[in-house]
C-alpha cells in the first residue's frame, strides 16, 4: 500500500445532518442513516437491523473494552484457522461452525425451507458437503472403510400425493467408522463415504454405506474453546446426510438420525427432528439376494417426500407475512424478502 | 486431524429438556438454555443477548440462505486479509475496521469511558497505534517525512480542578504527509510519525510533527467494498491521536481534529466531537526562539483534562444503572458489569 494514491475519490457531500458528537444514544440512528444512501432497499434494511442489534447488544450488556477486544481476537482466530489448518476443505470454515453452534444455521434453514404438510423436514447442511462426490449406480458402495459396519439403504422419493419423483439428484454423505468425513483426513486423495445418485422412474435409489456413528464437530479451534467455556459438548448424533435437487422442486437438505444415539436430544448443532429419527432394520434373505449383500446387514429404509418450489415459496411468503405482522413492523415482501414499506 | 481420537470426552448428561424439533420460534430459548451451563454469570448473559439479537435479526429480516452465505464469505474475506496482506501490523485488522465503520467502536468507547464534566472527551483508537514508538524528549521531532508541513505542538495535561498532572505517559501518532501511517508502508524499518512523551512537573509536553492531513481508511478489503455498496466514503478528517496513561487515572484515548476539514462532519468511523475540533495557530517570534523552530510554523496548543479512574468508574456505573433501569431488565452490576439479578 506504500505511497499509493487512494483510489476512492474524495466525496464531501454526504447527505443529511452532520455526524458530530455521537453518543451512546444517538450513534445508532446516525449510523443507520449514513448506511441508507444506496438504492438497494433490502441492503438498507439488512444494515439497519444489523447495526441496531449490534448496538443494542453493546448497550444492554455495557460491553467492556476487554470483552470487545476478546470478540475481535475470537474473529481473528476463526479467520486464521479457516485459512491455515483447514485448507483441505474450503467449506470447513470456522464461521459456519460458529453459525451452527449458535443455532443460526438451523434458524436460517427453517426460515428458508418451511415444510409443507406431509413433506420431509430439513436439517442443517453442515460444513462437510463437497462437490466432487462420484455419481454411482443404484446398489453401489460409497465407502472404502473396511472397519465400519456395512449398511444397505433402500429409499424412495415421492411427492405430497405419494407419486414417485424420478430424476432427482441425491447427494449422500456420512463419516467413516472413526467419525471423520473424508475431507478431515489430510491424506484424502479421493472422495469416500459420499456419492451422488439419481432416482429411477419409480423414485427409487439405493446404496451401500456404513451404519453412521456419532462424532464430535471440529473442536480444535476457537469455536471448540467457546463450547468448552460454555460447558457444552461438541458431539453430533449418528446420521447420514441427504440433499435432493430437481428443477421445480425445493432443494431439500436433510439427514436421518439413528434412534437411541446418546446425543439424540443434545445435538451440538440443533439438527435433530423427531420425524428424521429412524430405526435401522436388518436385511432379510430376500433382500440380501436382491441387493447382493449379506443377510443380517444393517438396513435403512426411508421414503422421502419432496415439496415443489412453488409450494415452499408460497408457504415461506405466508409465514414471513404472518411473522412480520406479529412484529408490528411496517414491512412488505419484495422478491420474497422483507423491506420497509414506505408507500 | 486425520485419525485423531477426539480429545473431548463424550458427555451425554446435558441438562434440561431435549433439544428436538427446534423451530423458528423455539430455537432461541433452547440455544440460550444450552449456553447457560457455566458458572460465569457474565458469560451467560453475554451469550444470551448475543444469540437473541442474532436470531431476532434473522427472524426480522427473514434472512435468505444466499444472504447468510454472503455474510459467511464476508467474514472469511475479513479473516483472509488480516492474515495475508496486513502482516506488517497485527492490529490493522479488518474486524476492527468493521467495528469502526459500523459505529460499534465509538459506542463501546463511549460506554467504557464516559467524560466527567470538564474532562477531555475520548475518540476512537483506530487500528494504527503501535507499541514500538520511541520515547522522545520534549521538543523533539517525531517525523521523518520531509514533504509534510511542520507543526509544533505545545500541550498540558491537567486535572478537573486545573492542577497539572506530571508523569503522564502520552502516546502520540499521526499519518505522514501522504495520509499513511508508518505501518502501512511495506518497507517500514522504524517507527515514524509516532512517539511517547512523559509530562513534566507542570503537566507539559511538546513535540514537533506534521500538520495532519485527511486520509482514507484502508479500503482494499471487504470493509472497503461494503462502504462502496453503501455509497459511503472512506475518509477520516485530519487529526492527531493521543493516548494518556497514568496509574490512578482513566486511560484517555482521544484525537484532535482540524476545523474546516472537508470530512469534519462525515468521519467514516464517527470519531469527531466538537470539543476536539481545534484551530491551528502560527508560531510567533518568541515561541520560535523558545522551541527552536521557524517563525510561522503551524502551532497546535491544547490543554487536556484527565479524569481519575475513580471518577470515571463512578460515572460509568451510574450511567449503566440508569440505562439498565430504562431498559426494564432485571439486572445488577457485578464488577461494574451487568448480569441478570436472580436474587
Amino acid at each position: 500500500m506504500s505511497g499509493e494514491t487512494p483510489s476512492q475519490p474524495r466525496q464531501t457531500g454526504q447527505a443529511g445532518p452532520p455526524l458530530l458528537d455521537l453518543t451512546i444514544d444517538n450513534i445508532t440512528p446516525n449510523t443507520v442513516r449514513i448506511n441508507s444512501q444506496s438504492a438497494d432497499a433490502r441492503l438498507t434494511y439488512l444494515m439497519a437491523r444489523l447495526v441496531t442489534h449490534l448496538h443494542d447488544f453493546a448497550r444492554e450488556t455495557r460491553l467492556s473494552t476487554a470483552e470487545w477486544t476478546a470478540a475481535i481476537e475470537f474473529l481473528i482466530a476463526c479467520g486464521k484457522i479457516c485459512s491455515d489448518v483447514r485448507n483441505v476443505c474450503v467449506l470447513l470454515c470456522e464461521f459456519i461452525l460458529l453459525s451452527d453452534v449458535l443455532g443460526l444455521s438451523l434458524l436460517v434453514d427453517n426460515i428458508n425451507h418451511p415444510t409443507p404438510a406431509g413433506g420431509t423436514e430439513g436439517s442443517v447442511l453442515g460444513p462437510f458437503h463437497t462437490h466432487d462426490a462420484p455419481v454411482l449406480a443404484h446398489g453401489a458402495s460409497m465407502t472404502s472403510d473396511p472397519a465400519g459396519e456395512p449398511m444397505l439403504a433402500v429409499c424412495t422419493v415421492k411427492d405430497a400425493r405419494g407419486q414417485p419423483v424420478p430424476g432427482v439428484t441425491v447427494d449422500i454423505w456420512e463419516t467413516d467408522s472413526s467419525g471423520h468425513y473424508d475431507v478431515q483426513h489430510a491424506d484424502r486423495d479421493a472422495p469416500s463415504e459420499r456419492c451422488v445418485m439419481v432416482t429411477d422412474d419409480q423414485g427409487r435409489f439405493c446404496f451401500r454405506g456404513l451404519k453412521p456413528v456419532s462424532y464430535p464437530i471440529p473442536h480444535d479451534g476457537p469455536v471448540g474453546r467457546l463450547l468448552q467455556l460454555l460447558k457444552r459438548h461438541c458431539w453430533r448424533p449418528a446420521h447420514v446426510h441427504f440433499m435432493f435437487g430437481k428443477d421445480g422442486w425445493d432443494r431439500l437438505v436433510t439427514a436421518l438420525y439413528l434412534r437411541g444415539d446418546p446425543y439424540e436430544t443434545s445435538d451440538a448443532v440443533f439438527g435433530v427432528k423427531q420425524s428424521l429419527v429412524i430405526d435401522l432394520d436388518k436385511v432379510d434373505e430376500a433382500t440380501a439376494e436382491e441387493y447382493g449383500v449379506e443377510e443380517g446387514t444393517w438396513l435403512l429404509k426411508h421414503d422421502f417426500v419432496l415439496a415443489t418450489q412453488e409450494e415452499t415459496e408460497k408457504l415461506r411468503d405466508q409465514l414471513a407475512t404472518e411473522a412480520l405482522q406479529k412484529l408490528g413492523l411496517n414491512l412488505k415482501l419484495v422478491d420474497h424478502l422483507p423491506v420497509p414499506d414506505l408507500d
